[in-house]
């Protein structure tokens, strides 16, 4: 920082004051075809220089490692902008405030919002404060209420979307059955216990028999079938012996054929996301069975968290009631150390070997 | 019927009165595989027995052809019961009272209803008041407020299914673009004139020149397409230069792909049909395109027009409206002659060879 002491010499009694970091970051160097490969990542360090004033600057503690990361390496439109090459990589998070020269954020208050892969975000106070830009947006979490861990599961993106898809679109009665895919992760972990507190039957569909036993006697649904398994599609028919009223989707593929050719007259097919399909080389697999919602009168619909932001409060409210009351169990968490596992975390979202929520440590 | 003059002797006065009857009937005779054969058909002719108390009697002016057809003659399950091997085929048409023994049909009374692949339709009077049997429902219908021909296209199921898939299930709003395949075909012609008079920019997807030029000059599309096009993927994208906001499908194949390609934000994708793959001995080609369902939280939803029935008369009169005050087009009409060619009748609603309704007088 020498320059910064000869040209400004108002700076140097406030950055002398300062501790210096250094901020290790994750970009996007090439777009993966299929699976990412290591080449398609490229790691820096650079300093973060003196706060200006307004600034505040944030220590990442976790890194959200999530399905989406996928899509956005990807360079075609979606329901967000894709990455650009070289651009540091989108990532929610959480952390806590280490400097600010902001009002509005004080040394040690807990944050999360997209803080990227990296370990520091040095960003401008006010456009933390702008609710309706996710991008700069820092939400102020409260850590008495629930740990940072959960922040970015049962109360972050993962549980939102649970709720949201599930309720406003999924719109589940008692006595309906609800399946759902990605059974024992953030998002399905949250959707089958709320489809429980609203009196539904329960299935999920997982990938092993450790995720069925969570499923089964930690979460209390009713039934859990493995996607592996070659006879899944009659054990469907099984577990569901009145047909399905809603399925929330976080897979794609033969789940969604097997589950729309159970589907009850007026079902609704939530559409969360598809992970079996996002590293395919070859094109997506449609689903064969679609006219089943023609002859069921039935509607599949996607969703994006994000329109519901305005609504985010009182779901989290809600949400925290039902964590306080035992009647919710938080996600697993798994959490992986340091940025350069950044891919190998990632890989282990498509290989169903992660379990709940997967976070890392940067 | 000598045994009926020997056994009621009450009987021999009235059938002395009466005209005797040849019923001409078609059945399934066994299941197709692919595109319907002549032996999965087979013909017989039975004598109309003498009225019974309560009965009536109609002779039927014409049968509707409907893609559904195919349908029924599988095995499986669908939103109606298939047909059974040797039951007459389900159809629904349009004929005349020509004898009756209950008070609320008079001989020449007009009526629409399930009439069956026959000429002759032998009902119990009582049956046919029952509005809540699509089977045995008959509606009298008013031959001057259009003629019998439109009662079975724009003021019967086809013209029905384009008023509530439109207007309930795709919600269309001024100055919204509404794209429908099968744009000159019975229902499609009424849903793109449904959606000009809703202020909608609607666009059609056809089969011929002969069709586009129908669409765009008798109808007032703002754009139509030839699917048959090897370039129809290009040319959608420019007709719809703001992207889809309805599509209303009775197509199905490769033309749902290149609409869920082009939905905009909160789009509706009506499935009404999918005519391209009911002869398929393939699986059905289900839409890669789905996620686009998710990336613009849209949605796809089934409709069966029978779920309206409650409202078919105000429907009707709105649409019998538009007609007299010529904002609605009653769809072109051919029809077929003689119940023989029934099969050939029935392999041009997937030849794409017909045009507007299509209809065969038995």
């Amino acid at each position: 920082m020498a320059w910064l002491l000869l040209k400004n010499p108002l700076l140097v009694s406030f950055s002398s004051l300062m501790t210096t970091y250094s901020n290790t970051r994750v970009k996007l160097a090439s777009r993966p075809v299929g699976v990412p490969q290591p080449e398609n990542f490229a790691f820096d360090t650079v300093e973060i220089p003196p706060l200006a004033p307004g600034q505040v600057l944030v220590k990442t503690s976790f890194i959200s490692m999530d399905p989406a990361m996928r899509g956005w390496m990807n360079g075609s439109k979606s329901y967000m902008a894709p990455l650009a090459l070289g651009e540091v990589f989108r990532a929610l998070g959480a952390g806590q405030i280490v400097e600010s020269r902001h009002p509005a954020f004080a040394v040690g208050d807990y944050i999360t919002g997209d803080l990227k892969a990296q370990q520091f975000v040095l960003r401008d106070g006010q456009a933390a404060l702008d609710v309706t830009n996710p991008a700069t947006y820092l939400l102020k979490v409260d850590p008495t209420l629930a740990s940072l861990e959960t922040h970015l599961s049962t109360l972050g993106m993962p549980g939102l979307t649970a709720y949201f898809g599930l309720l406003h679109t999924g719109q589940p009665q008692a006595g309906e059955t609800v399946v759902v895919s990605g059974a024992a992760g953030a998002v399905g972990s949250v959707v089958g216990q709320i489809a429980k507190l609203k009196g539904c039957r329960v299935v999920g569909l997982v990938g092993s028999q450790e995720k069925i036993d969570y499923c089964l006697h930690d979460l209390g649904f009713d039934a859990c079938l493995d996607y592996k398994d070659p006879y899944v599609r009659a054990a469907l028919r099984t577990a569901c012996p009145q047909g399905i009223d809603v399925y929330f989707d976080n897979v794609g593929g033969d789940l969604l054929d097997y589950a729309l050719e159970r589907l009850r007259l007026r079902a609704r097919v939530v559409l969360c996301g598809a992970i079996s399909q996002y590293n395919n080389t070859t094109p997506i697999k449609g689903p064969t069975n679609y006219l089943s919602l023609l002859v069921n009168r039935a509607r599949m619909e996607g969703i994006v968290v994000l329109d519901n932001v305005a609504h985010f409060p009182e779901a989290t409210r809600e949400m925290a009631g039902w964590l306080r009351q035992g009647q919710l169990h938080t996600p697993k968490t798994q959490v992986e150390q340091g940025l350069h596992n950044f891919l190998p975390a990632l890989l282990k979202l498509f290989s169903g070997e992660n379990f709940g929520k997967l976070l890392l440590a940067p």
